[in-house]
C-alpha cells in the first residue's frame, strides 16, 4: 500500500515504535509534538491537560466505548484507523446522538512502523472531521513486540441527544416494522477472503462506513424511530436477537428479503460461513412503526446508496426469539452463534 | 493470591477465556450475564444498548481515557483492575472534575483465567462504589494467544466540574507555590521490585489510590487551585516538565523537601533509578498562590495520611525548564528523560 501523509511528520519511512515511546518522557513527547499534534490538533487536544474540559450543548448525552484489534490492519475498504472511529460514531448514532467527541487510546507493538501509524491516523482525522467530530483527549502505551500485534486502538465517544425520541431496545413494541439498510456481510466476507487469500474477480470490499448520516436524517425527517442497533460482530442474527431477549418480544424476519451480493455468498460458501452471521461495519436496522416503514426504506436508501428493504416485524409470540421464513417457505429458529466464527474482525 | 469473589459467578475455577468470548455470540453473552452485570449491574449498563445514555447534572464537564497494560497484573496494593479506575479518575481530578461515569473496555489474550478476570472486575468494583462512579458501557475483545498479556485494560471516564476554578496548565503565574501530596516512587520501585525478584524487609506497596477525595476537600475548603497534575509515567519530573513547557514558566523545586522513603530509596539504589522519575500512581502536584499554600499542605496531609510539602515555586526566569537545587545546596536541571526508565508499569 502507498504511504500517503497529508501533514508534515518528522520521522524517516524506517523509523519504529519503540518502548521509550510508551514512557512518558522525552520520546512520548516527541510522538505527540511530531505526529498527534499536528494531526489532530484542535482547542481541547492542545491544551495538553490530564483529560480534555468540555461545554457540551446539551446534558442529554450518549458514551460509547470499544476496543479495535482486528486483523489485519490494513483492509480492502478501510484500515483499523478507520474502523475504530466509524464503530463508535455508530454506537453513539444507534443511540441517536450526533457524535461529537472522541478519546483515542492506542496500544503499539514495539517496532511498529511510524509510517503505518501517521497512516492510520490520517484515517482517524478523515472520518472524525468529514462529521465534525473532535479526538480531544488521548493516550500511547507501548508494549514489548510479542505481546500485543502491531496496533490495538480504543476509541470513547460522547455524542449529544437533541430530540425527544426514545431510542433503545426497551422501547421496541409489538408490531413495529424492520428495516434492514443495506446488503449484509461485506465487512467479514472481505477480512475473510483476504486472510484465506481468496482470489475473486471483482474487487469486494468492507461495508466500514459511518451511520450518523443516515440516522440523523431519519431524526430529521420525523421518522417515529424505536430503536437501532448495528450489526457487527455475530452479524444480522446477534443484533436481532439481542433486540428480541432485552425488549422480551418476538422478531419475525424473511430471508427472501435480506440482501446478500453474490461475492459475499460465494466467499461464505467456499469458508462454510452463514452471511446471517457474518460480521458487518456499516449496516443497521431500524424499529419503526408500520406506517414509517416507507419512508425509512426510502430516506436510508436515498442517503447510504444501498438498497434497505423492509426484513420483518415485532411479534407478541415467539418471546425473546428469532424466527426467519426461509426461501423455500420453512420457518427456523435463528439462535446466536455459540462459538467463534470470525475471530479478531473488528 | 487468594481468589475472592464477592458476587456469585458460574464459572469454575479452571475455566479460561476463549476467543468465542470476543464474538459477539453465545459465550460473549454468558460472560455479559454471568461476569460483567452481577458485578457492576447499574440503571445504564442493564439497558444492554450499544451505548449509556446520560442525563448530566453539568454540562461542563471533563473526559479522559487511559488504557493500562501493567506487568504483573498482581502487585502488592493493586492489581490492574485497582489501577485502571483510580487512573482515570484521577486523570478527571486533575481537571477538578468530580467522576461520574466511565467506561470500560478489556482486550484480554486467550487462555486467560475466568477467576483473575473477576478477581480484576471486583477490584474496578470495591474503587469505583466507593466514589458513586457507575461503569455505564464497555466492550470486551479477546486475542489470540500470544498477541496480547494477559489483560489489557482501557477506561475513559466522565467528569463533571462543579466550580468555577479554571484548573489547567494554561493557569499556572509566576510565583505560584507548588505542593506535592506525598512521598515518591512507590508504585514504581514496588514494581520493579517484583520484577527483579529483590525481597525487601519491609512491605513495601504501590501507592496507587483515588485522588479526587483529596482534590474535591481542596476545592469544598475554598482553595483558589491554578493547576494539578498527577505523577504517572516518568514521575515527578515528567509532570513538573509538561507544567513548565505548557505554561511556559520556569519551576524551581528543592530536592530537600522532596520525600523519598527509605525503602523506595535502597529499591532505586540497587537498580539504578532516580525516584525523581520514578512513575506513581497516588501522588500529585498542586500549583496554588502562596497565601493558599500551608493550608494546601495540611487538607491533603490530614485526607490522605501522607506527609504532603512545600517542594518550590513557579519562577518567571528558566522559562520551560524544571530547576532543582539539590541537597548539596548546587542547582541542576531537571529534563524529561529521553529513553525507557520502566516499561508497563502502568
Amino acid at each position: 500500500m502507498i504511504f500517503e501523509c497529508n501533514v508534515p511528520v518528522n520521522f524517516d519511512n524506517n523509523e519504529r515504535i519503540r518502548l521509550g515511546h510508551g514512557g512518558g518522557g522525552r520520546l512520548t513527547n516527541n510522538l505527540i509534538e511530531k505526529v498527534f499534534k499536528p494531526i489532530f490538533s484542535n482547542e481541547y487536544l492542545d491544551k495538553l491537560h490530564d483529560g480534555a474540559v468540555i461545554s457540551l450543548p446539551s446534558s442529554k448525552i450518549a458514551f460509547s466505548t470499544d476496543s479495535y484489534v482486528i486483523s489485519p490492519i490494513f483492509f480492502p475498504g478501510g484500515d483499523i484507523g478507520k474502523l475504530s472511529v466509524t464503530g463508535t460514531i455508530n454506537d453513539l448514532a444507534m443511540c441517536g446522538a450526533r457524535p461529537m467527541f472522541l478519546s483515542l487510546s492506542l496500544i503499539i507493538e514495539e517496532g511498529f512502523e511510524i509510517p503505518s501509524l501517521v497512516k492510520i491516523l490520517n484515517s482517524i482525522k478523515e472520518v472524525s472531521q468529514k462529521l465534525g467530530v473532535n479526538i480531544v483527549t488521548g493516550d500511547t502505551k507501548v508494549v514489548n513486540k510479542g505481546k500485543g500485534d502491531k496496533i490495538y486502538i480504543n476509541t470513547t465517544g460522547i455524542g449529544v441527544i437533541e430530540h425527544n425520541l426514545d431510542i433503545s431496545p426497551q422501547n421496541v413494541r409489538v408490531g413495529d416494522t424492520i428495516v434492514l439498510s443495506g446488503d449484509i456481510g461485506r465487512h467479514g466476507a472481505s477480512i475473510m477472503a483476504l486472510r484465506e487469500g481468496i482470489e475473486l474477480e471483482t474487487t469486494l470490499e468492507s461495508d466500514c462506513q459511518e451511520l450518523w448520516t443516515a440516522v440523523s436524517s431519519l431524526i430529521d425527517e420525523g421518522i417515529e424511530i424505536h430503536c437501532l442497533r448495528d450489526l457487527t460482530r455475530g452479524g444480522l442474527v446477534s443484533a436481532l436477537n439481542e433486540i428480541a431477549k432485552t425488549s422480551n418480544l418476538g422478531i419475525f424476519v424473511e430471508e427472501s428479503e435480506i440482501p446478500v451480493i453474490e461475492e459475499v455468498r460465494a466467499i461464505c460458501e467456499i469458508l462454510g460461513l452463514d452471511p446471517l452471521y457474518v460480521a458487518n461495519e456499516g449496516r443497521f436496522v431500524a424499529f419503526v412503526p408500520d406506517n414509517y416503514a416507507q419512508r425509512t426504506v426510502e430516506i436510508i436508501s436515498n442517503v447510504m446508496g444501498t438498497t434497505a428493504r423492509v426484513i420483518g416485524k415485532v411479534t407478541e409470540d415467539n418471546r425473546g426469539k428469532v424466527i426467519m421464513k426461509s426461501l423455500i417457505g420453512s420457518t427456523r429458529l435463528l439462535d446466536m452463534v455459540s462459538g467463534e466464527q470470525l475471530p479478531r474482525i473488528c
